[in-house]
C-alpha cells in the first residue's frame, strides 16, 4: 500500500517542528505575560454545538464523525430514511453523525465557559493553543487541519482589555519580525453600525460588512451598484456622500505610512462624516472607544504601525465593538509573501447567548501561525543556530564493544547536566560514522576509544572545523554548554 | 441550549493543563536528551492507511469521518446502496467515508517513514506527542481523546536501542515518582516464540502470548484448559513442564523485591527451561539479548525497578523482540491507584512493511500521560508551587483613570523582565479588588494611586501575609522575580 497523508493535511518534519514550536512558544510566553490561563477542549464536540454558528457555508465546512456501529444498530429503516435526506439537501442526523470535529477555538470556548460558569471567576482571561479542522478545498496557504492561537477575555466591556491586547500583539511581533513590517488594522463595528444606519442598509448590515471589506479589491462603482441596487429603502444622497468621503479617505490612505498619519487620516474621515451630519448615527461613545483605545497605547514605543481603517469589516457576525486584523507590509521586504491577515480578533458582546449565558462581554485575538510561519519562512526570518535543528549537541562514537559501557555513561553524565547527546547506534569504520555525523548535522562527534577510556577523556571532532583534540570530561561540558 | 462536552471527552482547566504540561514538558525533556527529534502528523488519515492495522476490534474502534457534501454526490443510488451494506456487517465505503481519525501514533509514523525514506538518515530517532481518539466505551481511566507520547528509533536493530530506551525510562520516571516506585518490566517475544514452538502452540502465537498475558489473573486450571482444549497438536508433557516451572517462577516472584533478585527470578526460570530440554527452542542468541541489554544498564544507579517477566507478553501483535511495560507499585504509596500500565513498548521487526517499505526493524515506547496524571494526583505528587498555577506573579490595580497610564507602563516595565503581570479591569473599590485578588490566588496585589504615581513607587500587598509597603521598582522586579 502507497504510503501517503490525507490530501489537504501536512506532516511535519523535526526543522518544521522545531520553527513551528518556535513561534508557538513565542506566543504563549507573551500570553502569560499577559496573565492569560491555558484551558484545553477536546477536538471532538457535540454536533449541536457546532452547526449554525459559523454560517451556512461553516455548516458545509465541518468534518461530521460517522456514529460506530450502525450494522448493530435496531432502527435500520429509519437510518436508511435518515441517510436519503442527506443525500437531498445538507441535513444532520444525530442517528448517523452526533458528533464533529470543532472548526475554532471561540465556540468551544463560548461552551467552556458557559459549562462552567459557576466555578470560573470574571473576567476570566484564557489562553488556548489547539487545531482546528475545516472541510475546505485544499489551496496554497489554506490547510484542512491546522493550529489556532488564541487569547480572550471574558467578562468585562472594560477598553483596559483591548489596550492591553494590542500591547501583547506588538510584543509577539517584535519579537518575530523586523520593526515597522506588520501593520495592525483596527476599526469598530460600531461606527460601521452607525453609518449603515445613516444609509439605511441597517437590515442588511452583514451583506454591508462584506462588501466594506471587500473595498480594498473591488471599485467604486461596484461598490456604489452593490448599496443601491440590491438594498431597499436606499438613501441616494447618502451613499453618494459616503462614496466621496471614502474616496478622499482612500487617496490619504495611499499617502500615509505611520501610526501617526493612519491616525491622523482616521480623524479627517471622522471630520468629513460630521460634516455630512453623520454624527447623529455615530454615537460619540462609539467614536470614543478608538479615541480610548489610541489614548492608552504608548505609540512611540511600538514596533507594529497602528492603522486605525473605517475599510475593515472582518467576516464573522458576532463582532459587536473593536475589530483588528494584523498583515505584513510586503513593500518592507521588497518580496512576495502572502497578504492575507495573519491575526484576527475583536470585542464580541453576547457570545456565550447561545449557550443559555447572556450578557457576557468578551474580547479576543487569534494568531494564525501557518501564515506566520509561511512569511518567516519565505522571508528568512528564522535563526537556524538558535533553533538547534541538529538532534544532539554531540554525535558519540565507541571504537570497539569494550568501550560502550564508558560510552554509556559518559552520555548519561552529559545528560544530567541538560546536554543533548546520542550514541551512534554499532561498532563501525569511522569515515561511515562521519558522513553519518555530516548529513544529520552534529556540531560535534565525540571518539571513544581504549585509550580515551583508559585516560578518561574523549576525543572531540569539531564538525564545522573538522578539527579534532582530545579533552577531559570538564572541558566537554563546558564547550557543548556554549553552543547549546 | 445546554452547554455540554461531548460523552467520553474531556476540558482541561488551567490548573489541569498547567499540571498536563509539567507531564509532556519532562518527557520530551528527556526524548531530547537521548537525541529524538520532533515530527508531527496530522489527526486525519486516510481511512485505508488505518483500517487493517489493529485487529478487527481495532477497525470498530475508529472515528470514521463523514464525507462532505453528500447531497451533491452524482452517485446517489451507489450512495444508497453503499449505506446499506454499512447496516449489515462492518464495512467502509470510500463514497461515503475516506478518512478518519489516528488511533495511536505508531501506524502514522509507519507511514511517515515509508512516505519520506528518501530524505531521512537512518538510524532515525523520533518522538512525537499528539493527541489519538478511539471510539471506546467511556470508562473511568478510559478515554475517547487521549494524548500520546512516542519515542522510536528505525533503521537499526541494535539493542543500544534498547540500552538507551531503559535508561531514558528511568530518567523520566525518577523526575516524577519517588524512588523504586514504578516497576517496568522486561520480556522478550522471540523466548515467547521459542517456548511455542516447544509447546507445539506455534499456530496459535497470538493466542498464546494473550493467555500468557493474562497468567496473573487467571488459575492454572484455566491455562491448562485453555492449552489442552482450544489447540490443536498439543505436547500434554510438555505443558505440565511448564506450568510447573511457571508455578515456581511466580512462588519466587512473590518473595522478589529488588532488580536484583527479579534477574536472580529470571535466571532461575531460565535454568529451569534448559532443564527441560526447552534449549533447543530458546536460541542462545535469543537469550542474550536479555542479559545484553540487563548488562548494559547500570543497575545501582536506576530509581526505577527492572523486573524481566516471562509472563508479560503485550497485546500488540506487531512486537517480535524486546517488550517493556511500566506499572506503580501501589504497595509503595498504600494508597488504591489504577493498576494498569503507565508506559509500553517494545521491538517490532516489519511495521513499515504495510506500506512497501520491508526490512525496517525499530524499538519504541509511549508513555500514557493520562494514567501518569491520574497516578500523581491521586499521590498528590505535583508541587503546586512550582507549578504556578495562578494567573500571573501580580494583579495591578489603579485607583483613578488619572493613574491608568503609570499602570500600564509599570506593567510593561515588568512584563519586559520576564514577569507575569494581570491589570485589574476597572476602577473599583479596593475590597472588592482583593477578594477577586484571593479567590484568583495572586501572590502579590500592585496598587497604584497618586501617590505611588507622583513618587514613582507601587504598594506591595502581599496575599499571603496580608503585610504591605510601598516599594520602588527595582525592589518589586526582586521581590516577584523570587517567586516565579
Amino acid at each position: 500500500m502507497k504510503a501517503q497523508n490525507a490530501r489537504g493535511t501536512r506532516d511535519f518534519s523535526p526543522e518544521e517542528v522545531k520553527k513551528r514550536n518556535f513561534i508557538i512558544q513565542t506566543i504563549q510566553k507573551h500570553f502569560e505575560r499577559y496573565g492569560f490561563l491555558p484551558i484545553e477542549t477536546p477536538a471532538i464536540e457535540n454536533l449541536s454545538t457546532l452547526t449554525g454558528k459559523y454560517g451556512e457555508e461553516g455548516d458545509q465546512l465541518l468534518f461530521k464523525i460517522l456514529n460506530s456501529r450502525l450494522h448493530e444498530s435496531k432502527n435500520k429503516d429509519v437510518l436508511k430514511q435518515e441517510f436519503e435526506k442527506m443525500l437531498e439537501k445538507p441535513y444532520n442526523s444525530e442517528l448517523i453523525t452526533e458528533r464533529a470535529l470543532r472548526y475554532d477555538l471561540t465556540v468551544p470556548f463560548a461552551r467552556y465557559v458557559s459549562q462552567y460558569r459557576h466555578t470560573i471567576t470574571f473576567p476570566f482571561k484564557r489562553y488556548q493553543i489547539q487545531p482546528v479542522w475545516r472541510a475546505d478545498r485544499p489551496q496554497k496557504g489554506r490547510y484542512r487541519e491546522f493550529v489556532q492561537c488564541d487569547a480572550d477575555v471574558v467578562g468585562t466591556n472594560s477598553l483596559l482589555m483591548e489596550i492591553e491586547l494590542v500591547s501583547l500583539i506588538n510584543d509577539v511581533f517584535e519579537e518575530l519580525f523586523p520593526k515597522e513590517t506588520i501593520v495592525l488594522k483596527l476599526n469598530n463595528r460600531k461606527i460601521l453600525q452607525g453609518i449603515a444606519e445613516w444609509m439605511k442598509v441597517s437590515d442588511h448590515f452583514y451583506s454591508f460588512v462584506g462588501i466594506i471589506d471587500r473595498l480594498d479589491k473591488i471599485d467604486y462603482s461596484e461598490f456604489e451598484k452593490f448599496l443601491k441596487n440590491e438594498l431597499n429603502n436606499i438613501n441616494a444622497q447618502n451613499i453618494d456622500a459616503f462614496i466621496e468621503i471614502i474616496i478622499n479617505y482612500k487617496i490619504r490612505e495611499k499617502k500615509a505610512n505611520t501610526t501617526r498619519e493612519y491616525i491622523q487620516n482616521w480623524f479627517e474621515f471622522m471630520q468629513d462624516c460630521y460634516k455630512n451630519l453623520l454624527s447623529g448615527y455615530i454615537h460619540p461613545e462609539q467614536q470614543d472607544e478608538m479615541l480610548i483605545l489610541l489614548d492608552g497605547i504608548d505609540i512611540e514605543d511600538l514596533s507594529i504601525i497602528l492603522q486605525p481603517d473605517i475599510s475593515l469589516a472582518r467576516g464573522l457576525n458576532y463582532y459587536t465593538g473593536m475589530i483588528f486584523e494584523a498583515k505584513v507590509l510586503q513593500s518592507k521586504f521588497g518580496a512576495e509573501v502572502i497578504s492575507s491577515s495573519i491575526l484576527g480578533g475583536g470585542r464580541y458582546d453576547n457570545l456565550t447567548g447561545i449557550f443559555d449565558f447572556p450578557g457576557v462581554s468578551g474580547v479576543g485575538i487569534s494568531f494564525g501561525i501557518d501564515r506566520i510561519y509561511d512569511v518567516m519562512e519565505a522571508l528568512h526570518l528564522f535563526d537556524d543556530k538558535k533553533l538547534n535543528i541538529y538532534p544532539a549537541e554531540i554525535l558519540l562514537v565507541y571504537l570497539s564493544n569494550e568501550d560502550e559501557k564508558y560510552c554509556l555513561s559518559m552520555a548519561k553524565r552529559l545528560r544530567k547536566q541538560g546536554i543533548r547527546v546520542d550514541i551512534y547506534h554499532q561498532v563501525d569504520k569511522l569515515k561511515k560514522v562521519m558522513e553519518y555525523a555530516d548529513k544529520k548535522k552534529y556540531p560535534y562527534v565525540g571518539i571513544v576509544g581504549e585509550e580515551e577510556r583508559i585516560n578518561g577523556l574523549v576525543s572531540l571532532k569539531n564538525m564545522q572545523t573538522k578539527q579534532q583534540e582530545k579533552i577531559s570530561f570538564e572541558n566537554l561540558v563546558q564547550q557543548l554548554n556554549a553552543i547549546k
